[in-house]
């Protein structure tokens, strides 16, 4: 009835029978392959911790609905088979989950929307996430970290949320960069209902992308489990704001449990939407980050210089310290002796003798009637 | 001619006679006594590097100058051989001094104006310091951190400087806590002239303290000198607001240096005086602070308590991940099997039967003719 491949329609099922993640199910492909895998599900011929995972929908077909909604939805399929399957970045969750970290199964498929490779589009990517319920303050300052790292070709990641992950995709898609947004429901699930419109235009230039099979609803267990794969398929992840509790926060904490660079933005101390933030830096959990420069920093992987920061200076600022307190002596009007400077920095006279020529000489210093005195 | 002790009349001497820090006249006085020091200074017959410290002003005779005006001001000498001497914060400097540490000589004594007994005054104190610049939101922060550290009975120390320093001033003084400002010029300079009146207000509960002789001008080497005071006499020191270039930086360096906690307040990424905040922080120099609690936590000196701070709950924060995953499958209008639950939760059909009744003991689920809803 359709003309996929076989072991794409088995994919498709695997992404159907179980709840991500489902650690032992993912485990059960990589031994068997696709195919054999699906077809032993389906009979139900597999082991308890498999069974437990796809038990309550093995024998759900909607395999092929699930190809004509997508189709629909011009989204394609991409599986580990496909040449631009991000194996590389989600390794990290397989090797997370041998590690013990609970949930960190690694996506048997993903629906995609958008002309992106999702090979290419992982390339040294940064998540930028935070909360719904960002303030104007948060949203600036996410998509200004978004166009400044899209610009310079970092693609953004971000969950397609309201407040914080909408600006950052906003950003990103107004430097004419790549962004892609990861769902937690199918990708025709129009949610949020508000940002239809800005998935549509991120599905234009980056990539829509879901584990979730067409016509899935949102559920905040899956905003969680998603938030994996935006922090496993990044360099690192920034948190422009998040309050206390926040999914944001668990998105760091995931990032952290992979091993990639934990990034927050610092508030004010009263704003409750940058409290998370603050908790995450002083526990160490994340670095604070200021600017596109320190994310690159701290990231440390893109290549790019680190934009020459400006810094203040004065003029006396090369003066070792025994010329600099003879400086400080002086007065601009009414000259002083060389003896007095002496006795009023603490500088030895002989010393103060050789400092007023070379202050002289800087231009810190001039000759008058009654001595030296600071020049104008 | 003047009641003094010839000790104290000696430490006075050696006060004025070398611009602080001091470290080979420090050493000196360290090996002979502060009388026999002084006899040898003021006679050159000292080795080289007392003499280069003491040369400028080694025949300048001002002590008894230096008494009356002291006792004009209503200050008085504090020696290392008083009871009250802070010896034990002090040595940091020492220690400091003793691994290369440029500048971490001990004070030879201070000039004190106020009641406090010093070696009470450093208890288990807190500097608070920051930009002269500073915006509302930092003097506001200094003043509300000062006010609940001294309302908790730890002394709040700063440099009464413009700005952040003035504000934790005040905020300590509103608390009838205890304050020290240590200044970098002799206790009559009347610097900064605007805080004349606050320091007469320090003075009369906590204390105003220098090791500069009165008359001695403030000098901008003098704020970096006086600065290792202000780290060395307290357990920590936050850091307010401070721009990339910041004497409060300088303060916070050295209290590190000196093994003393450095703690900074974030704010927003536009503030220029919060840049400098933010630097110590990424740079790992200085820990993320945004309460009282947070100071006392990081200092962890105190004895007391971390004040709770309310957390946000949600009625299925208990909930295991598949009672979880059931509840979110719920919905409020229009029932639905348990069958139907367990296709869309992935939960096996046992589990979702088993957890249902749970959820309804909690009041998360009801019962209800076609099946079960999420309890309004």
């Amino acid at each position: 009835m359709t003309g996929e491949d076989p072991r794409r329609l088995a994919r498709a099922y695997l992404l159907r029978v179980a709840e991500p993640p489902a650690p032992a199910l993912a485990a059960f492909v990589a031994e068997h392959g696709a195919l054999a895998a699906a077809k032993l599900v389906r009979e139900a011929d597999c082991p308890p911790k498999v069974r437990d995972e796809t038990r309550a929908r093995h024998d759900v077909i909607l395999v092929e609905h699930d190809f004509a909604k997508a189709t629909a939805a011009g989204a394609r399929l991409v599986t580990p088979e496909d040449s631009e399957w991000p194996a590389w970045p989600l390794l990290s969750l397989s090797v997370a989950g041998d590690r013990g970290v609970a949930g960190m199964a690694p996506p048997l498929a993903l629906w995609v929307r958008g002309p992106a490779r999702l090979d290419k589009a992982v390339e040294a990517a940064v998540a930028i996430v935070g909360a719904r319920a960002a303030t104007g303050y948060g949203e600036h300052t996410a998509a200004e970290f978004a166009y400044g790292l899209a610009s310079r070709g970092v693609p953004v990641f971000s969950g397609s949320a309201y407040g914080i992950d909408g600006a950052a995709h906003r950003g990103a898609l107004a430097s004419e960069g790549i962004t892609v947004a990861v769902l937690g429901c199918g990708l025709d699930a129009g949610y949020p209902a508000g940002h239809v419109a800005l998935q549509h235009r991120i599905a234009a230039r980056g990539a829509v992308i879901s584990e979730y099979p067409p016509g899935t609803t949102p559920a905040r267990h899956r905003f969680l489990v998603r938030n994996r794969l935006i922090a496993a398929l990044t360099e690192g992840t920034v948190v422009v704001e998040a309050g206390l509790r926040s999914g944001a926060r668990n998105t760091a904490a995931t990032a952290g449990a992979l091993g990639k660079v934990v990034m927050a933005v610092p508030g004010q101390l009263g704003s409750a939407m940058s409290a998370g933030c603050h908790e995450l830096i002083r526990e160490a959990h994340a670095t604070l980050v200021t600017s596109v420069a320190d994310v690159i920093d701290a990231t440390g992987k893109f290549g790019l210089a680190r934009p020459e920061e400006a810094r203040p200076t004065r003029r006396t600022d090369g003066l070792e310290p025994s010329a600099m307190r003879v400086h400080e002596a002086l007065v601009a009007k009414g000259g002083k002796s060389a003896e007095a400077l002496a006795t009023e920095s603490g500088v030895p006279l002989a010393r103060v003798r050789a400092v007023l020529p070379a202050l002289e000489m800087d231009g810190l210093a001039e000759r008058c009637e009654s001595g030296w005195r600071r020049a104008a």
